[in-house]
């Protein structure tokens, strides 16, 4: 299928950018990353707005069609648009899991640590202290739910479903290889460990890595 | 397709619960719902562990197959299994457009405002008054967001996407209906209210409601 270019709006350390980074990667896929600086309000600028009037990255943008906005709709739109190689197992029930632990990430646990949030928390009296803790309590309430699933279920492999990548894995790096990248100390959670260094040793993971995007 | 029975955990009055319930009543499947009360911890009791070891709802079954968990993984779910009525556009594109409305909902505010978050900000300092303002300064970024959106996109119909129901209603519906009914004003988001009210004159919502699950 012939392909418009792809324009990707995105914050260099954001969880959500990184993992619509990996997957263009995982599908070969080249994107001209327009850098946004959140934490400086480069995403309420008219000209962003214009594009994802939610005013959050990431947002990819094909050719001159409206932009598509939010990580997991991004995903499964590169999925359904680009299928190979898969990101999904091919069963509607081995497609469930994968989504599962995707949704322990991008909806339990990413929403609760994002700028937005932590600003709100320090303006309502949570000190830096109190902020880190919050986060820490939230990705360490993530790390055993994710834990006890992967140590459980039969599908889990050498990554979360099998032996190849799945989405599973880009969400699980995104929150626990940026934060550990960012201070977060991972605790018997062998399994999740396992994975980590499988998916830190694939490129396209690498190449998503912050450091590679970070302004000099 | 013939299916086993279908059991379904959920809490009476959960915005996720909701969700599944609407989403089986617009297949026209039933299942069996067993209530959990999330307030009372039912939800960390062994036996539900065993089921889901995130100690969240909802939880589905199928048969004696092992549970799927979190709702948007259950819904990407039934429509794959049960694709018709179809709950998701046709082209990826659109696909992606209501999945990103979805997300809004489920990723970037429902999150915020589900009781483990209301526990831990009120063991840390925040007053009753300050978490209810709290979860109403969510629900008006969201509605904010999603009224932008819809107002400003030509696929906007009857419904979010269109002229038929899709997962971003169901979505729409989980926080608004439901918020509404729990006291949130929704203020500027005429596009929003119109498409409420096409909701809520709809037999799954109305049979999904709280108040036809709440224990007398």
């Amino acid at each position: 299928m012939t392909s418009a270019p792809l324009t990707f709006y995105g914050f260099w350390r954001s969880m959500a950018s990184y993992r619509v980074r990996v997957a263009l990667g995982m599908k070969g896929l080249a994107a001209q990353e327009i850098p946004l600086d959140v934490l400086a309000g480069d995403q309420f600028k008219p000209d962003y707005l214009a594009i994802n009037p939610e005013g959050a990255v990431p947002a990819l943008v094909e050719g001159d069609q409206p932009a598509l906005t939010q990580s997991t709709a991004i995903l499964e739109y590169l999925e359904e648009r680009w299928p190979d190689p898969p990101l999904l197992p091919a069963d509607p029930r081995g497609r469930a899991r994968v989504r599962s632990l995707c949704a322990v990430v991008v909806s339990d646990t990413h929403p609760l640590l994002v700028p937005r949030v932590r600003a709100y928390l320090r303006e309502h009296g949570f000190s830096e202290e109190a902020g880190s803790a919050w986060s820490t309590h939230w990705m360490t309430r993530a790390a055993q739910a994710i834990e006890a699933r992967l140590a459980r279920d039969t599908e889990t492999g050498a990554f979360c479903h099998g032996e190849l990548v799945t989405l599973a894995d880009i969400c699980l790096a995104s929150l626990f290889t940026l934060g550990k990248a960012g201070g977060f100390v991972l605790r018997d959670a062998p399994t999740i460990e396992g994975i980590l260094e499988r998916c830190e040793a694939t490129e396209a993971f690498q190449q998503a890595m912050p450091k590679r995007q970070a302004p000099d």
